[in-house]
């Protein structure tokens, strides 16, 4: 199996280096992650600018671009290889709700998706790197399901609580649940006395009801969720013909 | 009624300024968008550093930053007041199929749409901003609509035919296509001799059929398709379940 | 006369407007600026990423780079001319003493001398833009006096009091005065608790004293520095001559 | 001795762990250094937005800004010691002539003297890192010489053939030479037809007299060259008066 590894914390975080190092010993690997950390870059892909690739000395490729831009380069210009997966992560700090949105750990899954190939997002539900190795444990075990049963390509997004491995329950089926909105802006001045806004922290759980990714966390257990990316609203089709009329 | 008014190219877009002069007679609009050119930001938040809001000569506010983070800084603490619609565009260049998800311009609305705001993105189809007198025209009279029928709060993404006005077909309800995946990156050399890649142009469409965008706009109708933002794929919920068992 | 105009604050700031449209009457004159504020940039020029040339509604031209860029671009590439004078600002702040070594302002005359063309950087001293066109005003009349019996090409760095017109003293030639070192980095932490430092205000005036910038504009006159590029310390090479024996 | 340690290549460089290595047996050293590669950067500081500072497993500080930035910090809020001596560097690739103006290699060390600190910059003459064991064994000497006869604080641009070792002459003190006037810019289009303009290479020496940098570089020597920052044209200064008048 060749696995295609990437993430938004960039190349050097110790999330993707557990998980290459997990994953190393049952599939040929190779990381092709950002230069530097683009947590929140959502989908964004470079278009503005040409994008150059380089190699660290423990083989990590690492790209000047977006998560989205790095599967993209490797899937069609780098590599001379088709993966057989695409797993993105370990990202610090929980992608559930709607903050999959914003993800760029699940953005990058998402790119290789959307290439059809089968791929896998995994995020730790706390900051600070607890329990990594626990995590990147449970990364390959997730990894090696291989889930022959679910159509292909699929996307899942895995988030996993920062416990002990022996503490942590297994995974189960959820729903991406609903967050309240966000906190507000933080309004500032910078030390010259100009305005400054920082985007504040994500809401509260709103929807965390039996099913949710947020409830299965909440009781200890990995949080496997199957995503789709048409934003199709399916149900208002109909009511929007009419309206338009 | 009261409209924010933002996108992704930019507060200087010609695609902004048609839009706002388009509304201002029927709405009291405010505008607050990306202080440049930020194409392909998809839902991309900035997390690491602050935000400024300058005002330009026209009125019109701008933000060094995404076109989310203009909408969510506006609503979370730059405004005194909730609008009634977050209306963005008019983008250069067609937003459907997957390009949603790359897209700022859906991104801006899809903002404030999460922020419980009825919201509706803009687009021409062809880039250039010809005919954008008459998708000025056309974005007005959508929005003159009100949706009343649709649950509150929608989302909805319209693409417009660069078409002049009494050519341009009534708006149809339609789903987002599929495009064929992207094209490779462009591999070059810089003029220093070193390896660069473009990220290369969206793919072709694959699923143009009746009732997607592409087959609206292939027929000269203006494009609505009402979105949703759960990323969930329900129908594998019970295959994954059994596969983790 | 043909004379290039930039600028470091941006394409947009009241600086540059008020100096093209003081000019314009007695010069034809090409407008190429940065896109958006570029202070502090120093010399900084763009090498791993290529630059893209607009064109605004007024007619300025802008670039996506620094200062450097935008004179550097022009100059070998963009014009079908060569200018024969060209000019900087006018900057919202002083330039005087060592902080034209950050400066962009004085960075874009400095591009034009470099290939061999007279060029003048303008500073109004405080930052505010008050009296504004007193300083468009007296720029022109600067440009108007030609040095006719300075060497040539010749950099000169201009700071004009904001002061009314007619309390402005005349210009007169001036030396580089010298700062204390700047004030400690303000050291902080962002709404997320991570550390984060900004870099404080320049120092203080540390010799101000007669023939200096910072004493002509504390008399309420002009300062006009020329400048010179070769960073050699001339007195110095005997003595490391020997040291290095 | 403590010794402060920064670059514009970004702390990954190896140019800047050879230096880190090489100075590590002779001193108390600490590396701060930009996070990725900032060369052009000049004395550029950041001003609009707040640096964070992190650690690599190796011991080295990183700052998401320029060389100016990094020393700035290192000096003023993040180390709680006055290091003895700052150097810069090793630089890939030469910094001579006009080019010490847009170096950020040696803005790193102007911005150590500006703080009255004895500050070197060093270079290698070839991109491309060879023979950079040799480099670092002569910067190292070069460090150890202390140049006790010179005025306090000094500021040195030091570039390093890339030769062996044992075919390296002597350093030799130098005055900087001059360059032709850059290449033009090369103007070409994106892959998406728009056009764009790469700044070219710099111009060839000019001035590579007896005496410069660059002569002593083609006949095999080390060179030294002093550095003041002092931009004023004093020669001019009584010309530029009697204009004035």
């Amino acid at each position: 199996m060749k696995i295609l590894i990437s993430n938004d914390d960039g190349y050097l975080a110790p999330g993707i280096i557990a998980l290459a190092n997990a994953l190393a010993p049952i599939a040929e690997i190779v990381v092709v992650a950002p230069d530097s950390n683009r947590s929140g870059s959502s989908n964004s892909l470079t278009l503005d600018r040409p994008l150059t690739v380089q190699r660290a000395e423990n083989g990590f490729y690492f790209i000047n671009g977006t998560p989205s831009d790095c599967v993209h380069v490797a899937l069609t210009g780098m590599l001379n290889f088709r993966p057989d997966l695409i797993v993105s992560g370990i990202n610090q700090g929980q992608n559930m709700g709607d903050d999959t949105l914003y993800s760029g750990t699940v953005a990058a899954a998402t790119e290789g998706f959307l290439f059809g190939i089968p791929s896998i997002a995994f995020s730790q539900v706390s900051k600070g790197w607890e329990e990594l190795d626990a995590a990147a444990k449970v990364a390959r075990e997730i990894v090696e399901r291989q889930f022959a049963t679910l159509p292909q390509p699929f996307l899942l997004n895995v988030n996993i609580p920062n416990l002990p491995y022996d503490q942590i329950k297994p995974p189960i089926a959820t729903r991406l649940g609903k967050r309240h909105v966000s906190e507000p802006v933080i309004k500032t001045k910078d030390p010259h006395g100009r305005e400054i806004y920082w985007i504040g922290p994500a809401g509260a759980a709103k929807d965390a009801s039996e099913g949710t990714d947020f409830c299965a966390i909440a009781q200890g257990h990995v949080s496997v969720t199957p995503l789709q990316i048409d934003l199709t609203h399916a149900a208002q089709l109909l009511a929007l013909s009419k309206d338009l009329l």
